[in-house]
């Protein structure tokens, strides 16, 4: 079995923790070092952080000590996930990067790098090949992978069955994010408790662009993105964890029926299925037959987070289907997705 | 000073006890009879009612003795708000029409009748005219008009000012709804609190068909509707009131930016206002510029709760505009509007 | 291994179903019979019951054919556990104990009955030897236990370690209680969204008596009561899972400090931690030093939602100690205080 | 008709707002100026805010320049109210109290000065005699007035008849607080939905304190604190606004019945109902007869949020009574009993 020694930059945030509850009994990748801001740096674990998980903090972490994010510090591990903030992640993992370390990112900063995948590991597993075009490291030792905004998840897995039967046209989306997208201490109770906010600020254009580049063509080294038009509202709702999206799409080739586009979603098979990776849910994308579902509170946590749950797939008068999708937000949206990369890019040998 | 004794049927249901709040301290009319089924009929209003609005019980009403909704039993009345359940409105209603006592329905079963209004006063005040076409009674005593659902109600009032201007072509909607949508005992709290349900049986058709009838064209005393294809996802949201509308519409023309589109809302004006209704709030529709804004908890209670307030307008590269809406479901969405409909109806002399 | 096959009487409602997830991987017991109402009689318990579980429904279950709930019916079955509603429960669990068919029930029908043991096993373990004095059969082979509220559980655990040290002697307690404790439809939204309920209808009487059975003293097959005024104020409040009190307590014996009285929770043992139950939690009464913790949505799961959390122990300047606790209402409080229940008399030998 | 000139001092945040709202049309105080942190200070309020208010910014304020909190900037105001944080508030309000400007204030810094009065108008009107012990400057002109704790104030309200009949001997509670009273941003939404934190950092030291020195005994200038034992915990409810307490006291002399204890707070007459103040409600003790009831959602607002509402008064076996009661805690419990007490001071010419 693989054994990885791993890193988390930004351990103390919110993303941060969530990395190391998902890897606390992982099967191949072991908590070797964690960074963090150097208010942090020099802290045992257990001090540092202020422990938001529902479970309790894993024993083997409370007495790492924390380190400063830098390469030299982290001597000794295999990767680093980084769940640092956009405001810091730019420069550190590029310097990680430099260093020969690879970084599997959950940060926004280098995903529009035209040699950076934007990987979702069902819907675009070829794209590690773009790795080979980054020229961090002479050697090729350091690069730099990283996942889509935590909406574009589930949006680009719920519509791959679609994109890949039909081809997808446009696409028009209402989202309701959990207040989990937002960290901690994230959204204030007093604008969300018994109410909506329409707007997530900054959250539509990545909506907007990033499933085009998880849906571009990689040819000769180099990637193609789609051209699909996408609108998105962004909302905020009063749940804890699961972003649930309510989505119309036009087709370039029309099923004979809904329940064609049905068949369509559950007959689709997983590329990566052949793995067999210890993250992977048996159903990364799973309908629910039952109307009223999926729902937040009651399926986000289905099959470790890791699923993308879609329902109500039925035809629309205005352009062709209309379903509802939804997926953990910060489980498969955010550090289970960058795990389940780091897992892929294990089994396609460019973690060794 | 216009002066009515009204009867209110179904007066014990979270409808008939909003119409009671909101008829309180109405300077035109004055609760005469309260009518609901035979197990609170004989007993005083105090007694019968499971009072839930936030407001105490006002005085007037608590010691009134509770009908049964028949014509007979509301001798004295000039005309009946209907806030009974669809499973007896239809009869009832056809009773005290013939009658003739006017009905002014928040019901949907006289909805699709082809004579009943479904009358928004800002937006379709000229439908009026269809009662001439009611055939209820030999002299015309005894009608029914009747207000749209507490979606279709913001959906089309926030599209006027468009339509008015640019022609509405086609409609996608997802609708993030209130509990207090579905009456009391209405949505179980393990169903929806920290969540979002993504289906509310049986509403979509209606957020789809009735537009139709409200944007119909009435020419030689014959309703004819709209075509404009609407597809809607209705979800149930943890908010106490509010329904609040993602919307996105395609146009017959094109506005040369959003901004003018804004203008138009803004600019738009009431063709009821000349009327002066007491009812009637001053900016009917209003345009927040604050994109954060309207948010269901902050504003349902805008002017009364008859307001429906708009955000948000911007392009779409899908259709052509996109904006969020929102009103107080069961105020402008229910007995406001029938009180609405009401005073225009006395405003044109229909009663009196 | 013990291996026994179970009955669930009330199977379709929330109680049944927490039974049913509870017992999905039970080493010792298997599900073999399934009972409902006449309405749900007849049917595969997947279209019976309408699963609220956030989990789904077990394969494993679901074409098990819902059947009466008489003793008939159940013939196969080494015991019963009883879900059922208390409008119906005192007839069908008699019926069952008479057919020598043991009941380990959550209903309230039979808690007050003088020998029937009102059962926790950390707290009265021995109290299992009442079985005896039942008279429902001949031979022993039918008897009745049950387990209490959903609160007295709670209270009667963290409350224990105190009373075997210091003895109790006055307990005021307010409870903040999870809307899951009213079932299903249970709580409307409309009442609890953004809210606080302070009454729970019938809910005080039971704390105020129950603890008292439970702390009770078995002597040659007598159980007297326990002689401690309590007083409880039952509030609801909008969380899902786990009923949090707020406890003062005056003691017969003083503590030298609250920090003595927190080793003395701290240092106590498990009675029963010698049997090694599969469902009982390594940490039957858990203390949290941190301050702001237990907290109902972070802890009423930790070990599967077993435990009793206690923590913020501190002096009264009023009574002697003060102190928060809480436990998972619908697992330690119900379902799952039930399943321990049926293992301790597995490891007594009462089911054989 | 009374008419001063008033300043707000921290009127930006979230107490400050609510000051402006709640002055938005009084009939004797004018808001002549508006004060908040450099960071503020110059800008018109409009941008200097971040309104959080339900209802629309006042337009009288929207375009009043904010001024550093100097009694230089404030020239021409008849007094202040201060909302200012308890980190600044110390040293401005006593600059503004040297400077001979009276400042009226919601902070806790000065609420321990035996000099100055911790003011709740019906409860201990006569504490208005302490400020002739104030020498902040010579002619008496500079003073100050606090109000206590927004828990403190429904407590001391509720337990005002009782005190006046039977004499407080001792207090336990628990609060359940809404989130507002954390103030903006307060309480991130990820601790509080679907939750309750049972614990308010820094929240019961007052809750014991403060209630001691409004029931004090004032006589020759001196206050002597009442010697009440009270021990309360404070818990954080996912609700917007108003305080629900669940309070159990033993008395001095026993009341015969609970129903006569219900009595004596019914018939309860307000010491300052004489003054007739504009901002004082008609009923500054409620009881509800209705055991379901106060609920913070459904009466905080009742009498504009001025009322202290009362239920459940019922025997309790451990101490004597037992019962719950509930206040809005930014109106009641913070700037409107502020300006309740200027109201008060004004009637009894301390402000002239």
């Amino acid at each position: 079995m693989p054994n990885f020694n791993v890193g988390v930059l930004g351990a103390t945030g919110a993303v941060g923790q969530k990395f190391i509850r998902l890897l606390q009994d992982h099967p191949w990748f072991t908590i070797h070092s964690l960074g963090a801001s150097s208010r942090s740096a020099g802290k045992p674990y257990v001090e540092a952080a202020n422990w938001i998980e529902s479970t309790e903090m894993p024993e083997s972490v409370q007495q790492i000590v924390v380190k400063d994010c830098t390469p030299k510090a982290f001597a000794g591990v295999d990767f680093v996930f980084s769940g640092m903030d956009a405001s810091v992640a730019g420069d550190i993992e590029l310097d990680f990067a430099k260093a020969g370390i690879p970084v599997i990112s959950n940060a926004r900063n280098f995903r529009t790098d035209p040699t950076v995948p934007l990987l979702v590991p069902e819907v675009n597993p070829g794209h590690t090949e773009l790795i080979h075009q980054q020229s961090f490291t002479d050697d090729g030792s350091g690069w730099i992978v990283t996942n889509p905004n935590c909406v574009a998840v589930p949006l680009t897995m719920s519509l791959k069955p679609l994109h890949d039967q039909y081809g997808i046209k446009s696409v028009i989306l209402t989202s309701m994010q959990a207040v989990s997208g937002a960290g901690y201490p994230g959204v204030p109770s007093l604008d969300i408790l018994g109410n909506v906010v329409p707007l997530i600020s900054g959250e539509e254009p990545k909506i907007h662009a990033e499933p085009l580049k998880v849906f571009g063509t990689l040819k000769d080294g180099k990637l193609t993105h789609a051209e699909i038009p996408i609108q998105a509202t962004a909302t905020r709702v009063p749940t804890i964890n699961g972003h649930l999206l309510s989505v119309t799409v036009g087709l370039h080739n029309k099923p004979s029926s809904a329940e064609e586009a049905i068949r369509a979603v559950k007959n689709w098979e997983s590329p990566i299925a052949k793995y067999d990776l210890p993250t992977a849910p048996d159903f990364p994308i799973f309908y629910h037959d039952d109307e009223r579902y999926p729902q937040p509170r009651l399926h986000a946590d289905s099959e470790r987070g890791m699923r993308t749950a879609v329902g109500r797939i039925r035809s629309s008068n205005v352009l062709d289907l209309t379903f509802v999708a939804m997926a953990h937000n910060t489980v498969r949206g955010a550090a289970g997705g960058a795990i389940l990369n780091a897992e892929l890019l294990v089994a396609k040998g460019f973690i060794k």
